[in-house]
């Protein structure tokens, strides 16, 4: 009877690798307007979308770009399926929803490496092709930068704040269960050291960490009530004292020394998840030492933001675990970037609403810095012209796709990593102050007529 | 020879409608535990977690549930595939690896259906087991929860300051693009008419909306500048008069002017995205009435949360698009619930770190009305005693899984929706408050002697 048929079927890990199709994650107006763009022949106008964030929120002083790369390649999967078709054929006429069927984005995309700085108006990413293919790439582009960067941007403090120790991304519960794997990535480029949550750790291959939960102390309790020392046991007779014991379920002093009895001296670490940990981290530290565990180490977790990691950097604690504040960006939970179109046909526009003005054409950026590499301004310039010729000057835009191919290797996690780390050591020193203040460094518009 | 492979395969659809497999959206954490309690048999110990909120966020008086049906499909859909084993096989002994793979969650859950309102301390779900199989559960039930409901809870409040005109859901761009999907669909729940995301449509039938944005206005600039009235009679060729012209791309009063011109009296509405809405709304319908477009109606969209909204009340506005406040919970971008230990072999557990207490025990909720339908209180009970019999009380709890399977009709979302109509009904006025307050009602708990 032949096989079974195949086609248009997908693997579960295509799917969670690459977003097989992503072409729904739109919103229903893109289509709208592609379908009256058809009509009247504006669909086949050469056009620039930009993205770019007109503030930095709530006082941050720079910004971190992250999703670029889950950007290209969910462009990349931007292909419409019978049944996505069958969908948007409610409310599309039928020559529209054939157009559709033959979609693939066939222009350039160049912008910022994930990893980057960015600052106010910074021309993160840049899509160039028909008005047609790329009016439709908006949402995707949008929810997903503004999400990925919305926590590197936060988790980029914390790595600050935290002063060399290694900080943990334990957020995974607080956030949408996929907004979770791209957050553990984004603080992973952002700095921190690895994340708890395991589709992230298979999919984008950032290290993984965790081991006990206050219920598994709890599991233990009999009729004749809680058994601490039984939940230690267990663990590390599985784990070995490579692990780290979870010290506060009753009493953390008594926690405390029934874990060195336990596991030995050689314990790896406890954790903190409660209370006032400056002092209670000093006083575990001082009774870890007393037993002679001075090489035990202390984790501490519980409602951390970078203002309390940097509130703990005098007292005894060896690495942080992370959750709410920053899988919600701590207090900008989105990076407020639009999508903007900026160029038609080689002419620059811009709309006119009150208090939303856009700077016309398609732009390349610079970065300008002092001999001893601390930043002194962004320099953004008309992308068709050869950048101006300024000393130590950097360009940061790169060309990502053209032809609607990969024109350069992917940026990878480490290298994302790297961009951030050498980002952060050229800020002026004011710029990774915590508190809010006005971006680390200006940024300056060039017009064409300033290049001649 | 013979037919390609198709075990273990899935197709798009499967895994963008119901998570083919959610096994890893698990914090490390959760496995390492399993590993653990395995070893000294308290794997296998009859467990009853609970989620729950040990407060409101940001000074709210009630709550709304959202994600239950969802996290009723991630369980059906825990299970490891290869893939996954091998994964976690990176820090997981072999017999735990081999344990994993036979993964199917047998127990049972009850709690809040979708759309119900809830409290501090609402038992919104009880999960029973295994520690073995409830452990494993944690995450995601809560990525779920927390998300959804967050939403949900910031989405009623809007729906509330609308008063009766409809909002729209705008907010994809501003998320996740995951997140995004399930935004909308809790938006949907808490009353919300329609939203602009496409997958939303078709996965979970939510009615979508949509129709032009700037670059469809601003791609008709030519050589002589912007043509607007070139955009407005494409936009009405192509999807008619029943369509929404944006018409602040430029000049709001030339706007309105050209979309009355070209589309006459009968355009069913105009969109105003920017600038001071209020004098703008009456500042246009005043226009409007004067071209004798006196049923255009006008959509607002911009900035707004659900005190915009409200302050819009006196204004000639007839719908509302929301976005960013929306997906990002509106300063509480997730709910704060916890998964936690209650009962281990039929004995009420609870940890004693500060400030995180618990109260021990698998619960049922009943809510106690006035013979008006006015909440007065609601009454959590220990679930294997009968409810108190208390007059005017209605059971919120419901059994939703037995043995691992349904144990109930799926709640609809229709049904979702209703119950948050009613949930607003029954509150005190002061519950429906926009301004930072108590709980609407307070929340009482029976112990064991209370029954007798």
């Amino acid at each position: 009877m032949g096989c079974p048929r195949a086609d248009h079927r997908t693997t579960v890990e295509d799917v969670t690798t690459s977003l097989a199709s992503t072409a729904l994650r739109t919103d229903q107006y893109e289509l709208t307007m592609l379908a009256a763009a058809l009509h009247d022949g504006s669909a086949h106008r050469r056009c620039t979308f930009e993205v770019f964030a007109r503030k930095l929120p709530d006082g941050r002083r720079y910004g971190i770009v992250a999703g670029t790369e889950r950007v290209l390649d969910a462009v990349r999967a931007f292909r419409f399926t019978d049944d996505d078709l069958a969908s948007v054929s409610r409310f599309l006429d039928a020559s529209t929803v054939e157009w559709l069927r033959d979609y693939r984005f066939s222009g350039t995309i160049t912008g910022f490496p994930e990893g980057e700085l960015y600052f106010p108006g910074s021309p993160i990413l840049s899509v160039t092709g028909t008005f047609a293919e790329c009016v439709l790439l908006e949402t995707i582009t949008l929810s997903i930068l503004n999400h990925d960067s919305a926590i590197a941007s936060a988790a980029a403090r914390m790595v600050t704040a935290a002063d060399g120790r290694p900080p943990i991304e334990m957020g995974s519960r607080r956030t949408h269960e996929e907004a979770a794997v791209a957050a553990a990535r984004a603080a992973y480029i952002a700095g921190f050291t690895a994340t708890s949550n395991l589709e992230a750790a298979r999919r984008h291959g950032v290290p993984s960490a965790g081991t006990s939960a206050h219920a598994f102390t709890m599991v233990h309790t009999t009729a004749d009530g809680p058994d601490e020392a039984a939940a230690f046991r267990a663990q590390v007779a599985t784990l070995g004292t490579g692990t780290t014991l979870l010290v506060d379920t009753y009493d953390i002093t008594e926690g405390v020394r029934t874990a060195i009895d336990i596991a030995g001296t050689g314990l790896a670490a406890v954790r903190i998840d409660s209370g006032d940990l400056g002092p209670l981290a000093r006083q575990v530290r001082e009774q870890l030492d007393s037993l002679g565990a001075t090489s035990t180490k202390i984790v501490v977790s519980g409602d951390l933001d970078e203002h309390a990691i940097a509130a703990l950097r005098a007292d005894p604690v060896d690495s942080y675990g992370v959750g709410t504040s920053l899988v919600t960006g701590s207090g900008a939970p989105t990076a407020g970037m639009v999508y903007k179109l900026v160029e038609v046909d080689g002419v620059p526009v811009a709309k006119r609403s009150s208090n939303k003005e856009t700077i016309g054409g398609a732009k390349s950026a610079l970065r300008i810095a002092r001999p001893t590499g601390t930043l002194v301004e962004e320099v953004i310039h008309p992308a068709t012209l050869a950048p101006p010729p300024l000393p130590h000057a950097r360009t940061v835009t790169r060309v990502f796709l053209e032809g609607g191919e990969r024109a350069a290797a992917r940026v990878t996690l480490e290298e994302a990593r790297e961009n951030t780390r050498k980002g952060l050591r050229s800020l002026p020193w004011e710029g990774l102050a915590l508190s809010r203040g006005e971006p680390a460094i200006p940024t300056r518009f060039l017009s064409e007529e300033d290049h001649r």
